[in-house]
């Protein structure tokens, strides 16, 4: 095997995706799991600058939709974490604890905040006093901490993760109920329309909500395989804390009423995840075009009889390119100790969108030749050209990119009338729609049925139109309150 | 007092610098002390806002001079933590540790990274091959944690502050010593172009290093009161990490050397506070033009009669104003639930730039008027000059600031050559500049005692030009081997 081949991925994405991303985040340079304590991972340079990215975008759009930014603490005394029952249920077998200030033990331990409606919704008691208040629409961009079991994964489930959580109060309920409405949308202009990841939206079933939710709204994506990843969530959480943190506001007779809150975690760093599996290829990253780190790369070859006057050439170009296009980034790699070879593995490695090669042939012809990172195609483009052929490439870029992952949800479904049907239909890298008696808790011995004998899960039920409809439940044969999928998950 | 005095700051700056720091934090919505942690606080979103702001222009900056960003674990453990003698002794008494995940205790305790060198220098041991991949500069935004005793105080001194970190890795030392003066350079920029705080740079004697430093550059701010606040350090590291972390690279001779490292830490919460305390005056705050969250705002004046006709103007010309100045946040405050004097005291406070105020009788006149918020001055403009005006305001608002705020270094400066004559100058809020036996642990004493008698400490020696010579130590009368500023702090 040469040496170029070896610093590429050695196995196919689908033939052992496992592989096939441990090594990508190794060889592209995204992360470093050789850090010295379990689930916690350095991000290098490469993923650091693409996250940065999406975080900007992200709080971009909030800002614009009236949610202004708050920087809060990062613990949470353990006092505060205690006062919702279901939230203290659900998150304290995986609170970090700090114990110990020097020497010295603490008076009251503190949580390393897992999300932090603990933290804020107390300040929001002291900050919101009138109708004229609200909505008050507020976002923390940051980590947060769980003590996960062993199963982590670099950027999909970690013990440190990097998310944006915006925390909304409202007079009323019909409100809360728009904003979740709202938060959804935004799900879809993000991860569809600016990170290339085909998702649908179902309202999970009780037993899967988040602890405190009145209902939980889950994005899932769906990935190449027929598995599913669970993606931002948005949560009505009504009454349910605002009643134990006493987040009221006089109402325009002068009545004291309690806040409706919602809250909506998109998880920047597992979003990455997600867009790198998804979108890469055998031969590594594949990112949009506005979140690459580097869009254009121009490589100069040459012997060393050319190099002065293909060097000069390229950086010409270079110059001229970056006139030109002011909001592009891009590099001329004339590291002389690389070969042309291991840079156009190493660029596609890192998903590059656009490769300019450059050499005397080239120069001679008064052209370039130019790689596209999807298609893998290479043309000849005359110097002339270059300007307005870069142009127009990065901007059909990511459409492209999108108009190949698009996946067409109906196409993945397969309906099943009998547990023995998911089971099949599952084996094909199917998502399943069946009938189900209940996603209230009523319903979850059923789901934990299908969990044992399918090892796939119960999503919950579509929230845009539902067209299939069912006489039963799958599982007991009960009549079927709902219409819900079942699907494997990452 | 009238409701819209009492809004405002009931002390002034000079008579009361502490009382006046605290309402204004309070009153202008920066951060609230009422979390439940001490020396942790939320930060509101007006401060927020700048805080954000300030990162932005300076990542940008070190980018621009080579640096790229990573996203590092904010847990380290505690055995990494043990690798250098003095970091240890400089550290591990302001440490939060995390001992539980869950219900369990952890194997190895965890610190909230007070500073990342431990986490960072075994990745960089990692990822530093060979002299091609030096320098290595690289950046970390994000929070640390100490845990300082009782004398916290909003964005001055936390137990969780925001900054950035840069660490650079180099062939020589001589690069090294290099980076330490870019280092210096950035911080001008930053500090005296962008954030309009006048400083200064000492290098630190040897008692007052950073923990593991071969050498420690610290910027003073000269705040009005004589006294100086500890701004941005950055610290030649030499080969003090790279050798118990293992920071090698193999030389053009193909021998392994040990890296030469710097890093450089400017706290952007403790540079906020800096800003707010040295720019803001008894009505409030005042920041510089391209930091304030809203840069103009629009207050219409009206009785019921004229509402209509003066809202109407208000929106078109807050509408005209945004089309042509993309950059500037322009707000209309159209509450009607608000005076317009409370109004003009909110704006003040909270620090917004331009004031423009529109009536009925300013309509007749086609004008407004616009208020300065560095001044206070208020004039007439017509309509149609608005525009010009308005950008011709923006671009000069942060000069004016700088000017208003440029302090003399020289003049504060009273030369002495006794403890007493030191007493006595510090007692008449000036900067000392003595000579000194020694910067280096023998001249330690000489800095204790001056500590005790004067209640003011040795800053160390300019890392400018030094024009002043000494014969003898102020203290202990021995050759002077240094020229040393002394002064009270923060």
């Amino acid at each position: 095997m040469s040496k170029e081949k070896m610093k590429g991925i050695s196995v196919k994405k689908n033939e052992d995706f496992s592989q096939w991303y441990t090594e990508l985040i190794q060889k592209a340079e995204l992360a470093d799991i050789r850090y010295n304590v379990r689930g916690l991972v350095p991000y290098r340079a490469w993923a650091s600058i693409t996250i940065r990215k999406m975080y900007r975008v992200y709080e971009e759009t909030l800002e614009r939709k009236g949610h202004l930014p708050l920087i809060m603490p990062t613990l949470i005394p353990e006092s505060n974490f205690m006062l919702e029952a279901k939230h203290v249920e659900g998150f304290s077998p995986r609170v970090f604890w700090v114990t110990h200030g020097g020497d010295k033990e603490l008076e009251e331990r503190l949580a390393l905040r897992p999300t932090s409606e603990t933290a804020l919704y107390q300040m929001y008691s002291l900050w919101i006093r009138s109708y004229n208040d609200l909505p008050f629409k507020r976002y923390v961009s940051g980590q947060v901490f769980r003590y996960e079991g062993a199963d982590t994964r670099v950027f999909f489930r970690a013990r440190e993760f990097h998310w944006i959580e915006s925390h909304d109060v409202f007079a009323t309920e019909e409100e809360a109920k728009q904003q979740v409405i709202e938060d959804m949308e935004t799900t879809y202009e993000m991860l569809q329309d600016e990170f290339a990841i085909p998702i649908i939206f179902f309202q999970r079933p009780e037993w899967d909500k988040f602890p405190g939710a009145v209902h939980t709204y889950a994005a899932d994506a769906l990935m190449d395989s027929g598995k599913v990843l669970q993606l931002p969530s948005t949560h009505l959480l009504g009454q349910n804390f605002s009643i134990p943190f006493d987040v009221k506001f006089i109402d325009e007779n002068n009545d004291e009423q309690y806040g409706y809150i919602t809250c909506y975690g998109p998880a920047i760093s597992r979003i990455y995840g997600a867009m790198i599996a998804l979108l890469g290829d055998d031969n590594g990253l594949v990112l949009p075009w506005d979140l690459a780190p580097i869009q254009v790369v121009v490589i100069p070859i040459y012997r060393s009889a050319t190099k002065d006057e293909v060097l000069e050439k390229a950086r010409e170009l270079e110059t001229a390119l970056k006139k030109y296009m002011k909001e592009t980034t891009i590099k001329l790699d004339d590291r002389d100790y690389v070969s042309p070879g291991e840079k156009f593995n190493e660029w596609e490695l890192k998903g590059v969108p656009l490769r300019i090669e450059i050499g005397p042939k080239d120069i001679q012809n008064e052209q370039v030749v130019v790689v596209n990172r999807i298609s893998g195609n290479k043309e000849s483009v005359k110097l002339v050209d270059l300007k307005n052929y870069t142009s127009s490439y990065a901007s059909n870029f990511t459409k492209e990119l999108k108009k190949k992952h698009s996946i067409q949800f109906e196409a993945q479904v397969q309906l099943a009338q009998t547990v023995d049907e998911v089971k099949k239909a599952i084996g094909e890298n199917k998502i399943v729609c069946s009938g189900f008696c209940s996603i209230d808790l009523d319903g979850e011995s059923c789901a934990e049925l299908i969990e044992k004998e399918v090892k796939a899960f119960v999503r919950g039920k579509r929230v845009d139109t539902e067209k299939h409809k069912f006489e039963k439940c799958v599982v007991c044969g009960k009549p079927a309150k709902e219409t819900i999928y079942i699907a494997r998950s990452y």
